[in-house]
């Protein structure tokens, strides 16, 4: 029996009362990016802030010129071992388009079996309420059992993860004596499979860019103007299409500065990985990786820079036809980035290649979605080794020190501004459809995720 | 003093009246694309209907598949010199869409002046509300004043000429005998410039075709599968940025076969034309053309197949930002054909060039919207110098014959199924922002729109 057997137990003897919990957090349509929800933006941090001062923390909604964020200090104020800890989370999610994908209501959560598998479906089951409630419930339940937390744990949940994390810079430079600690948690990462924990140990940065080209001043007739007038649809087609090469590498000048090759020591423990490249792209129908020549599926995703094509519209779009040469055309798109590849000057590169492109009697307008750089985490770092050993003791095997494909911003954050590193641990799984329709969390990835907190906590005591 | 002098001070004397009904007409939200406008649609074929019996027409909506056809022949039974006549127009109109341009009620026609120049704004005043109406208020003149009409004539108003025209080919084969008469007058067409009548001689054929591109079988998150995971937009763009080369030449294998090269003497008449490109694209903003190199703009326009990408979508469209790698995206396109160009062969060869660029793990689908051959008439058809001659009477100029970007499928189908040539006369002009917010129709073009068909009518029975 270990020493925090009897918080596991009050965990498992709740865990109805903790998904209670969870579902009423999914309710919320905390859609940060689209205007229309900004009340059940600050609804959601209404709730956990209230949830915060249940479990005995100062939970409280701080202001931002966005989406508020959610704050809190354990009340606990005597002197602990180990480091004191951040916790972030965030509690905004995704848009739920296509909303007729979903087999159900995207915010009436409901817990279903599937192949035998007990998941709970709604948008933000994983990506991120699920998750961060993971760290909360085992707080509580640590706090229930044993009357304090071992070691001293701030939380910190954003509201506009999904939509750019605008707030996040001058809320840390404002709020950097009260944030900054020993060492930040992360929850909003993935497990390597159902069976196997993972560490997050890499993370992609990203930079994302909106694209607004202008031809005429107006909307023109096909059959009038079709010839001679330019089709701001034509000029970006031809600018995407010349942003890769036919082996898969992005064009933008000097992209690959900062790009670290694989060391042959990661790159054969990579490769040794039970991880099934043509399973993976099989999972959701394709075959051909369409990454950089010469790097396997999982350094794509993992190891590689990217730039990808998240939305395009101009010109007509609905139902029928309508021979229309459009004014405008758009598009967004996002670089993820690896080792020390520059946000800025990324972003400075990709609008000179674009501008290069666009003909003179048309114009370009460009609109910044964020910015982060990536990040990796030294495999001798203490607390890395504690989290390892905490999630070896609950799942009973090894955490993989993973490389992942997306990017929290965070992390970055966290590092420049508040000068910690980040532990990033998560119970989500590939197949949980984040950002996607039908959007799920499972319910083991919940409960032995709060278990699997309330062993961390213990092991950075220890 | 002519013999018609009555005819055109009857309908110099009640053009208020005619001004009323254009404006009923305009009313009805008759957006044949879109199935939400269905109702609208029948509403103002029963309209045209009644208008045509209370001049004298045994008027009535004819059912098809698609929107109603309104048909009538004039109750005149006795024989008549010159031709016998089909007018042809459309009473359906393009969507309004983005409807934050318009500066009123696109539905909500109003009588404005505008740097002195009178005009009635709202979606269809111009294409072709107004302009079907300029024939049928010249009939109804001409049997209030003369009791009959100079030469027989019989009307057919469609209802989905900017959706495809879908249902006319089986309706034309259905009542081919009842249609199909010596001569087509169709009204859908433009002046040369304000002060300088045209008639249409050549018309630009279509095919118009929408392309989606299927890569995963659901939305991917994009730092999950950004790398290795088929981007259709990146697809997509790819393929656009192929169908045309540097000089602005279109790639469709084929594609030129029966493009025909313009005689010295047409090139040298157009070249003379008090035509000026560079206004031409500066009145939208834009200065450079983009068609074919070695080509005149007005060549471009007239002369010049064009292959022009109408309205493109995929992914994440809306306000903000979502790290997305959409399952699908797609594209409207359409080919203007001219000469011999066939439309079946290039919609073949067209696809064949898009399937050849789409991954192996990636599925195209193609949508039909309308398929029509280009159309050209001899100066010596005696329609026409009949036409012309009642145009230079009304305009004191001789028309321009002119060579049309846009394209007219009814032309090609009254050809090809009716056995009849369309002599295409309009009073339009390039400023009336047709397929644009702000549509409108001068008053002029209305009021003597109506006394050249009344010209004209005479005219064909000399």
């Amino acid at each position: 029996m270990t020493q925090i057997d009897d918080v596991l137990a009050h965990i498992d003897a709740n865990i109805d009362a903790s998904l209670a919990r969870m579902e009423a957090l999914v309710r919320f349509k905390s859609i940060s990016t689209d205007a229309a929800f900004k009340d059940d933006c600050r609804k959601a941090a209404e709730w956990l802030a209230a949830s915060l001062q249940d479990i005995g923390f100062d939970g409280s909604v701080r202001e931002t010129s966005g989406h508020p964020m959610v704050v809190g200090h354990d009340g606990d104020e005597g002197e602990k071992p180990g480091p004191d800890v951040l916790f972030y989370g965030h509690y905004d999610v995704q848009p739920v388009d296509p909303l007729e994908l979903w087999n159900s209501d995207p915010f009436g959560p409901a817990i279903i079996e599937k192949d035998g598998v007990k998941m709970m479906t709604g948008r933000g089951t994983s990506d991120d309420k699920g998750q961060l409630l993971t760290f909360l419930e085992a707080c509580r339940a640590y706090k229930a059992v044993k009357g304090s937390l071992p070691v001293k744990v701030s939380i910190l949940l954003e509201g506009e993860e999904e939509s750019g994390s605008g707030s996040l810079l001058p809320f840390l430079e404002a709020n950097k004596s009260e944030l900054s600690k020993d060492l930040a948690l992360v929850c909003d990462t993935t497990m390597f499979d159902p069976e196997t924990p993972a560490i997050t140990t890499m993370l992609r940065g990203l930079v994302g860019e909106e694209i607004t080209i202008t031809a005429a001043d107006r909307d023109l007739h096909s059959g009038s103007y079709g010839g001679p007038a330019a089709n701001p649809i034509r000029v970006l087609a031809r600018i995407l299409a010349d942003l890769h090469d036919e082996n898969g590498r992005v064009q933008i000048p000097d992209f690959y500065d900062g790009v670290p090759e694989l060391s042959p020591e990661v790159k054969a423990q990579w490769d040794s990985l039970p991880f099934d490249g043509d399973a993976f792209l099989g999972n959701v129908g394709l075959s051909i990786p369409t990454g950089e020549t010469g790097y396997s599926i999982y350094e794509q995703i993992s190891a590689r820079p990217t730039c990808e094509f998240n939305g395009i519209t101009g010109g007509y779009t609905g139902d029928g036809f309508k021979t229309v040469i459009a004014s405008k055309a758009s598009a967004k798109l996002s670089c993820r980035l690896v080792g020390q590849q520059d946000p800025h000057a990324i972003r400075k590169n990709l609008r000179a290649f674009i501008k290069a492109r666009v003909p003179a009697d048309c114009s370009v307008d460009f609109a910044e979605h964020g910015a982060s750089p990536a990040h990796s985490l030294s495999p001798d770092f203490a607390p890395l080794k504690q989290g390892a050993k905490a999630l070896q003791d609950e799942w009973g095997k090894a955490p993989i020190p993973m490389g992942m494909g997306g990017s929290i911003p965070i992390v970055g954050e966290f590092k420049s501004i508040l000068e910690m590193d980040s532990l990033l641990i998560g119970f989500g799984l590939d197949d949980d459809n984040i950002h996607s329709p039908n959007e799920k969390y499972n319910i083991e990835s919940y409960h032995r995720g709060i278990r699997s907190w309330a062993r961390v906590l213990a092991a950075l005591a220890e």
